[in-house]
């Protein structure tokens, strides 16, 4: 996760900033359903009443916090287009499993596990994940099937969070991040440009 | 699901085949968390101290009514002497799938489900899905790094299932089980007998 940043940038927006990875750190460690405003508030040393005015609640908070992807599909875009498209897998694979790792996987398990309670997050999760990265990124490619590819992609990509850091199994939580995108990358680039029957 | 089987057997195997079917239903309808050991003992029509009786509680019962697979890894290994070895991801895919569908997708959303809550449940599938399924299935093929390719298998499988049943990714979701057996067995082919890398 980035430090934070300082200067340059209006009060307003640091609040939101700090209120943000407050957020991100206390959700992480207690789940979506264990986390509580009050809790978050006192990370961030501040009143529980700065969520609501700044984001209106634990849900949307919690949207912005854990599910926003730390990329944005403009940047996606950007990586199919910069090289070859036979490589966008493991380019692909990479990017996500270097960000997801980094994080110790505590962001993805807060997001898996919000599902259980909380159709809101299920709802984000779709957008962020499906619409705004695979459905464009599947689209950009101009392959058939666009819509299907993108939800293959996603049961890839989302079981792997799920295995790699919710359920831990061994070898594959442990496996050395190369090993990982050499394995996936290739079935990950079938889903987006291969050859489905 | 099975209808309820009759006649034949004792009455002590009846008594825990309905408080199981009566456990999947509630377990399906509420969530892990959600269900409660009466609503289950009422569903059945028994006395709550029943479930401890045969099961000895509520994480137990889960465990035995929803966690279980559906088929033996017996019958997983037969499968795979029965015919041709480059076939067997898409036998693989296509059993699992007339499973899962066959319940509507309503048991395994209520497994993912659990794992938020239950950290019994996640136990209890690593063991019934990895140790019990994909480990003896890669093993059986003689492939190197085995246990590595179980847990890849595992995390396409259970991705497949938080994307088509728990998040509901169209076109995914509703996608002609045939169609979606053609999409994903190459590539779980690939993870069980494929080149890795």
């Amino acid at each position: 996760m980035p430090g934070r940043r300082r200067g340059r940038r209006p009060a307003s927006e640091d609040t939101r900033t700090v209120l943000i990875e407050a957020a991100r750190a206390v959700f992480t460690e207690q789940g979506y359903a264990g986390a509580t405003v009050r809790q978050i508030a006192a990370r961030a040393g501040m009143d529980p009443s700065m969520i609501n005015h700044w984001f209106g609640g634990k849900d949307a908070l919690f949207t912005e916090a854990v599910l926003q992807l730390p990329f944005r599909p403009a940047d996606i875009a950007a990586s199919v287009l910069d090289g070859p498209v036979e490589e966008l897998g493991e380019r692909f694979v990479r990017t996500v499993l270097r960000v997801w790792d980094s994080a110790g996987g505590g962001q993805m398990t807060a997001v898996l596990r919000s599902f259980a309670s909380n159709n809101e997050a299920v709802q984000a999760f779709r957008e962020q994940m499906l619409d705004k990265v695979f459905l464009p990124l599947a689209e950009r490619l101009q392959v058939e099937d666009a819509a299907f590819r993108a939800t293959l992609c996603a049961s890839q990509m989302a079981g792997l969070a799920l295995a790699r850091y919710a359920l831990a199994l061994e070898p594959l939580a442990s496996a050395d991040p190369e090993t990982v995108v050499t394995a996936i990358a290739p079935n990950l680039q079938r889903y987006l440009t291969g050859d489905l029957g």
